[in-house]
């Protein structure tokens, strides 16, 4: 079974948040682990490319109901037509969450993954738990929630 | 069409705060309004029983599929089935939310709320964002969130 | 706590089968109970009318995430943001089921009521289990209907 | 992007039917697609196994939150903790169904892929539309659905 990591962030962000997305991505993949993310664009289409510029598989949870909506480098789309409420199956759907950046759909994420007690690494966002693991770039982020979720287990 | 207000919070919680929940959800009532809450104990057990007291209809959109699991002062019990991910429902049937203390759960409920951009009203809850309007107790609740909604409308 | 009977049927239909709605509805109403429906057109607005004009409570848990895509029939809008998988939620919240005519989404609807184990009694509508009880009219829908929940309890 | 097929079917079933789902999983594999299925035992077990068997990949989408529950073929887990309302996610996720056996659960699927619009192919299943291709084997269950929704496109 593949584990995946939860990349999240917004939708729409500037180029240097991109860059850290698209980087975070890569390392995943790097360390042989998947990406779970929104499938859309922003943060999400960025960590979907860095992974697979490195040869990761990458799954997007769309709101939509239509599979065309998703950003063309995910690998396996979940078109859900739920909308916003699948924000909770990226969380669900990873062993633990890196949050770059991000507004208040990041916030919804970073609470339902609080509540399922996975962990959660941040890059530049939200601070509203000490349970959040602030890091400063993205190979920490990763190296940091590896070593978090391999402990639990 | 009923115009319901969201009370939300946590599913225990100390007298205290049952004691504010219990005001709000009476207030609520006497001010014409339902409420929708998540259906459980705790505050949203206080929100549907100062309600119910007071006359008022209380709407409960509980985790579990069936609906015995709420609380004894719900009027109407929506059996999700679907867990966590109800807390959604619960935002986006209400016209604005009270947040009232509150743990995670509660938090993606705020969250979930500035996304749709809905107003909320905090009373000793998460202080995540200056778009909730910090109140002091239940009465200033129920006005300043009655205000809120209707001149947004 | 308020008993809902789910009447389902499709968002469009013609005006005989809109009347069989309507008078569902209202008998509904009559034997003291609330309805739960789709909260769309059709058979969902007929059903919700006739309850209406009857003094009867009529919760409607809509497809879109605004609650102003509801009938004017309806009373409490449940405003999902999920689709079609809301079908699920209209059995979930109801003690049994009437069908009357409808598609596919009434079909999704009576597999959950049967996989559930609710009670299902179908007027002109989809025969694909026998434990769904054809009826002739509204009157023996609805009778038939609370003998048979009434049975199980 | 890796297109999928869902293979769908109760989570017990007899010993021939379960050769039958085997023979289906390794099929689509055989033809380059994916499987995408309910994640759990029977018919989605003997699919995802067929599927691993011959190097395809399967996303198991699981009514429960933790990732556990899924059968130990299953490579891309998406636990959902919404209860049977996943079912409605397996379709979505698919580009045409080949339900195999079934019950409830099994129909609503049938039912949401039609008012999809989604090409169904059904072996020994139940047969509630003309829309529905019925087939004797697993070899004519995966030809045809690939016909029918590479015509589509």
């Amino acid at each position: 079974m593949k584990q995946l990591i939860g990349i999240i962030g917004a939708g729409e962000c500037n180029s240097r948040i991109y860059a850290l997305a698209r980087e975070t991505g890569a390392l995943v993949a790097k360390n042989g682990f998947g990406i779970v993310c929104g499938g859309l664009g922003g943060v999400m289409e960025g960590a979907a490319r860095g992974c697979k510029e490195n040869g990761g598989l990458s799954i997007g949870i769309i709101p939509q109901e239509k599979a065309e909506f998703a950003n063309e480098f995910i690998d396996i789309v979940i078109p859900t037509g739920m909308g916003i409420m699948r924000n909770m199956l990226v969380v669900s759907s990873a062993v633990g969450l890196i949050a770059i950046d991000g507004k208040y759909g990041t916030l919804s994420e970073i609470a339902f993954a609080l509540q399922l007690g996975k962990p959660v690494v941040g890059l530049q966002t939200w601070d509203v738990s000490d349970k959040i693991v602030t890091v400063e770039n993205p190979v920490q982020a990763v190296e940091t929630l590896i070593k978090m979720f391999q402990t639990k287990h």
